[in-house]
């Protein structure tokens, strides 16, 4: 049974998304009587949420005071990936104040790397960019229980199965934290600042070192019993296809991912089929994805079709979702997604082609807009909206 | 956005659900102020909608009375397959007190089709089933648009797309109709009174004359963009497969479903290598799905490895929309389910040998409980919300 969302959650939503207002403008968007919203807006005043803006414009008449969030709210936003960390923190508006990216192997395990977090955030605080966080949003590379906080047996994250993420994070920093999987932050960072924006129904599709699927449904995340739905990447695509990791054959990723296709892309140049390759392996003594990108922008026939054949492997998975889940929207994202309009063009041809026409007659396949930043962009609009939950 | 359920729809829910109750029960059941709640009664007794129901058991003291659902309650339900007819009319609790079940052809149009179900209908009323209806439920074998009400470019039914189902059933019987997919009704049936029976998240999934999946996610039907949600007969499982009637090659249902089962059978009759199938060939002149399940509760191993390579085919399939949706169980309905304890085994063994663990580590896979009748108590569901929706 559906549950309306909270006046004060809508009214903060509005001020972040929008920016500040007058009252009547806020009335009018929330459709609220007055009475009701100027209490509700002197309680947010209160407990510091909301704060008098200045003088709207002049209309004739007496001019009106603006309403906004506080500028002094701040929320941390974190992206762990397999191979690396990104941290942010955003203001009310949710634009970023500070920023940190570098390599980080998820193997060290919780307490290495939430440590390494937790000295990001600090130095972020020591240099200004906030005197405290309201919230903190993270995503990680696995299943989670989204109820929890914790992740849940994932695969390629040893030692973090159920570790409290939420808890350690909430204790150092003295505010609520939210976790989520690193690919329904991406989904709903588009959703809120990118392709996606505003729509209600649509597939984020991340292409990286693994292969996995935000859902978006009704205009909610989906994540399933589990908090594990969206794992496409070990779709059985081919049952002679190679050994996976996770012990199966032929899945999505171990014929089509950073780690599969800089693997081909090895054979290749070792073969000499590629010329763009084998001089690549030669200057570096080896090649990757990104190798396998510059060469297919280079005319490298061998490069092209490694991505042809990876964007119709993709294509044909999404084309049995998009007949299942009928979108209005597919964003394709994640590192790979660099290999651009050889890989999407190969994705539209197979689920255009293969999808029921119905589904298919006004479906737009696009890249993500938000690129590397979907993730602590998601997990920015995860914080806030955890820290407006509080705010009742 | 969500949105809260009204009032008085969750009450006239409860009573048709869990049946007569004294207004203290119904208060508790829908935590509700008294004063509240007995106004609303009051209104939905003038509607017609609820009546007075005695006095309830004594347990000491003033017993009270109790409230139903008004007994005069009558709402039609009807399940139109590619070759049949059902029409159920059933009171308020939802219990049949007229039932009809005819072959027809889809493909003589929706003229003659729906002539056919208003004669039905007639007869019910001339036979004393009802006064009048309050609101009619159907269910077509095709997408639909389920806000206009209308089927929309159903491939197995010509003459239907766009056809104002909803408008004519409500011109005719002067109340509300609604028109949804056969599988979703048969997926609402099987959670209103069968095995899934309060489950939020699940699959059902109909194996008949063609293959469809109806989608529950967080307690409601998910119908996606364009109504055709669920579609998953044409996901491609072998691309040397045969070709499909939808054009393609090698999707679920060219490969498995009552059609391609009963072409099987023939040419296993024929060719000799299933004594069980030739006998009946040779008494019947042509053999069905039907004769390959009872072929293999004869123990006929031609007829259960028919069943067994079925069962691998959707198993493989439903294995990777497992790992999509992470659902907390999958029904098996439809004509095909009659192939019983072999197919279910087969496709158990697959999807859980070929899903994620987290999400197969406690997901039941079982036959539909409702069996044929599933689809007509889904359409009554459907048909009764309709019409409390209107009691507002």
């Amino acid at each position: 049974m559906r549950t309306v969302e909270p006046l004060h959650l809508r009214l903060l939503r509005v001020l972040r998304d929008e920016g500040a207002m007058s009252r009547a403008e806020l009335g009018d968007r929330l459709q609220m009587p007055r009475p009701r919203l100027l209490a509700e807006l002197e309680r947010l005043v209160s407990l510091g949420y909301v704060a008098e803006a200045g003088l709207a414009a002049s209309r004739g008449g007496r001019r009106s005071t603006l309403v906004e969030l506080s500028p002094s709210l701040r929320f941390a936003a974190v992206d762990l990936g397999a191979s690396s960390i990104d941290v942010e923190v955003v203001n009310a508006r949710l634009e970023p104040v500070a920023a940190y990216a570098e390599p980080a192997d998820i193997r060290n395990g919780p307490k290495v790397t939430l440590q390494r977090v937790n000295e990001l955030l600090h130095k972020a605080r020591v240099d200004g960019a906030y005197e405290r966080l309201h919230a903190v949003g993270i995503g990680v590379p696995g299943p989670v229980s989204f109820r929890d906080g914790v992740p849940v047996s994932p695969p390629i994250m040893p030692g973090w199965d159920r570790f409290p993420v939420r808890e350690l994070l909430t204790r150092e920093h003295g505010c609520p934290a939210v976790v989520d999987n690193d690919v329904n932050i991406m989904a709903i960072g588009e959703r809120h600042g990118g392709v996606a924006h505003s729509v209600d129904d649509f597939l984020f599709v991340k292409i990286g070192t693994g292969i996995g699927c935000g859902i978006y449904l009704s205009g909610d995340v989906y994540r399933g019993t589990d908090g594990c739905a969206g794992d496409i990447g070990h779709i059985q695509v081919d049952s002679h296809g190679p050994m996976c990791s996770c012990g199966n054959v032929g899945c999505l990723e171990a014929l089509f991912s950073g780690a599969a296709l800089a693997r081909e892309a090895n054979t290749s140049a070792r073969s000499g089929t590629s010329p763009a390759l084998a001089e690549r392996l030669a200057a570096k003594g080896v090649v990757t994805a990104r190798d396998v990108a510059e060469g297919a922008v280079e005319g490298d026939v061998t490069c092209i079709q490694l991505i042809r054949d990876g964007g119709r492997r993709v294509g044909g998975v999404l084309a049995g979702l998009v007949s299942f889940t009928n979108p209005s929207m597919i964003v394709i994202g994640g590192g790979l997604a660099q290999l651009g309009h050889i890989l999407l063009a190969e994705i539209r041809s197979v689920v255009y082609r293969r999808s029921l026409p119905l589904a298919t007659g006004n479906l737009p396949v696009v890249l993500s807009e938000l690129g590397p930043r979907a993730g602590v962009a998601g997990a920015a609009v995860l914080a806030s909206d955890v820290a407006f939950g509080e705010a009742s």
